[in-house]
């Protein structure tokens, strides 16, 4: 179709014209005597993103799937026991992942819609005396309902239970797009992958891990080989990998991390994804339609999924925005599909872009059978973006 | 600003991440042997793009504004009479542009705003017993003011006044987005550049030609070199050029044509500018607003002139556009200064961009202190899309 797509998934997000320069650019020799400057550019600059200045930043050639590996068999011996609620596909994959590593995983069941429950948490814990649970498994961003959780209840949560797991905390979704204590919140282990609020193509995973995690990593008997964090962490060391890094979407994070670090700075990227929430939300209320998220104190400002009406299907409106409109909106998983579809809101994002989506997403609810008055909630969130901008 | 900018301005327009691809491409000798076989994609596909059989045309690195000079200066004696009508700036640079060669021009001056007046030219054809005018230069779509003048209308009434003279056709924001019948209106010359509906970068002046114009070219004694068709022709036979030509273009123009001729087709691509005007002016309608374009008839489907209530200033809202909203919006040219504001919809456009567009403009407005209901410019032009959808 002519003119731009519009990519409203909660990612791959759009990767800015900027980033696509700096990717394309010639291979090089990774083992060169100047290519550690750019790992150190990278490495130095990690930390800053989630708010770390303690413990260590790494970068594989992968994806955030994998760092929940990494995370895990780096820290945890085989066998180990985790904790982790669930309230989504995303955390019903992080836990299934432990579970196919061969930890046990102790699930506590939250309604999908809902966010971590730290008094749950807090009291599996209490009730675990001997201490056998090793690691609390924590999505701060459930993708799947547009959900965020509060990282630094679930840590004060544990601090009450006075017990000693890790904190490992997926960001897929928050990441370089939502407030992220690293130190704050106490986090071991936090990651994510590239193609969310970093804004580049998929295929590099990120791991930061805290001083008491790196403690473990020596001594951890699990076997691994591609995520052990020992060989990355003697290369980085001297400024190279292990293996062939991914050099292009290394020239693009060098470049992302200008971008988000160095000129936008992290605070104002989460004031800018709160505020492009704002009008995301009231457009959903002025078309008369439910977020999947159960409360507002807990609904996402990266992703937000939206309930159809009883008897309507989701997959149409994604569809007809897709074929239609030239708009790509998330679909419902697992046990939403067909009743959610989502918008994303994160990464490269501005408000004339997601006013356009707004606008498909309009004509796209029509073309379902859904009709909400044109324009209105483009509108509603057209007047929450000026007021937030006002007031200001 | 984080996020895409929206260029609608009605040219340069945004250039397809496709066309920046066919650009990006190293130098070749444009001498080499295989050079020819651009050339003649080239050349052979460029007469469809303005339904041209006979005849022929010509690309030069230049501009549009060049091809007004490239268009004269091959067809008519020096200090040849010229008639045209003027009713916007680019009318009167056309008219200008002949003066500066030392052309006389008998102008008809029209309100701007207004068309290009068949029946007064055909009077001043009809007045001309002695045949002296050599030519009449027509602006097909006049950038500056939003209104498309009728072609065939013009040939009809130079026919009827039985008048000899060549008729020049400025198409710069017509050609490629609006249709266009350069066999069917006989006309001698069309013009126009690369950056509006061929959405390539500025840098390349197309010109096609008549059998009736090309005629002259050999004996018309103006000075000439640069513009000369002689050694272009001569050149262009052998699939070459007389002077290094801008190849980058070349190659963005060869994948446009593909776009364009091969791909949408230029009915389609006229159908689809259509349908994108009229959600424009829906929007307009809708906020009480005023088009620049005096009837509905002439009203452009390539560029809107808005004109602000009287008070108000069309600067403060482009300036609110451009640094608050990531909007970049024409101005309004010479006696229209303050008074509109434009807005381009042509190029590789589509519905979404422009529905961010026209939310841009409802933030812009306000921000000028001019406030229409949020939503309201954006609601009309969905439903006149779909609308127009659902009666295709």
């Amino acid at each position: 179709m002519p003119g731009r797509h519009f990519l409203q998934i909660p990612g791959p997000t759009p990767v800015p014209d900027r980033l696509l320069r700096a990717m394309h650019r010639a291979m090089e020799d990774h083992r060169s005597s100047t290519f550690p400057a750019l790992t150190r550019r990278i490495l130095s600059r990690l930390p800053a993103v989630v708010g770390q200045t303690r413990g260590e930043a790494f970068v594989f050639p992968a994806t955030g799937s994998a760092m929940w590996e990494a995370a895990l068999v780096n820290t945890v011996a085989p066998g180990g026991r985790l904790l982790a609620p669930r309230f989504g596909q995303f955390s019903h994959l992080f836990v299934q992942t432990a579970r196919n590593l061969g930890y046990q995983v102790d699930v506590l069941e939250e309604p999908w819609g809902e966010a971590a429950n730290p008094a749950h948490i807090e009291a599996a814990l209490a009730a675990d005396t001997a201490h056998e649970i090793q690691g609390v498994l924590l999505v701060h961003n459930e993708t799947a309902t547009g959900v965020t959780s509060d990282v630094g209840a679930v840590r004060a949560a544990m601090d009450r239970a006075g017990h000693p797991a890790l904190l490992f905390v997926d960001g897929v979704s928050s990441i370089a797009s939502l407030a992220f204590q690293f130190d704050a919140w106490r986090v071991d282990a936090a990651l994510t992958g590239s193609q969310k609020g970093f804004m580049l193509p998929a295929g590099l995973g990120m791991l930061w891990m805290s001083e008491g995690a790196m403690a473990r990593v020596e001594a951890c008997p699990t076997p691994r080989a591609y995520f052990d964090l020992r060989p990355m962490r003697a290369n980085n060391a001297q400024g190279y990998f292990p293996s062939t890094p991914a050099l292009s979407l290394l020239f693009g994070l060098d470049e992302a991390l200008t971008m988000l670090v160095d000129e936008e700075g992290m605070a104002a990227v989460a004031a800018r994804h709160a505020h492009l929430a704002r009008g995301v939300r009231a457009a959903v209320g002025a078309w008369g339609l439910a977020q999947c998220a159960a409360r507002p104190a807990i609904a996402s400002d990266t992703v937000t999924a939206v309930v159809v009406p009883e008897g309507a299907d989701a997959r149409q409106v994604i569809e007809a925005a897709f074929t239609r409109h030239d708009l790509a909106l998330g679909s419902g998983l697992a046990q939403l599909a067909g009743k959610v579809f989502r918008i994303g809101h994160l990464g490269d994002m501005n408000e004339l872009t997601l006013a356009a989506a707004l606008a498909g997403v309009e004509m796209a609810l029509h073309d379902a059978g859904i009709a909400v008055p044109y324009g209105s909630g483009v509108g509603a969130a057209l007047a929450a973006w000026q007021r937030g901008r006002a007031s200001a």
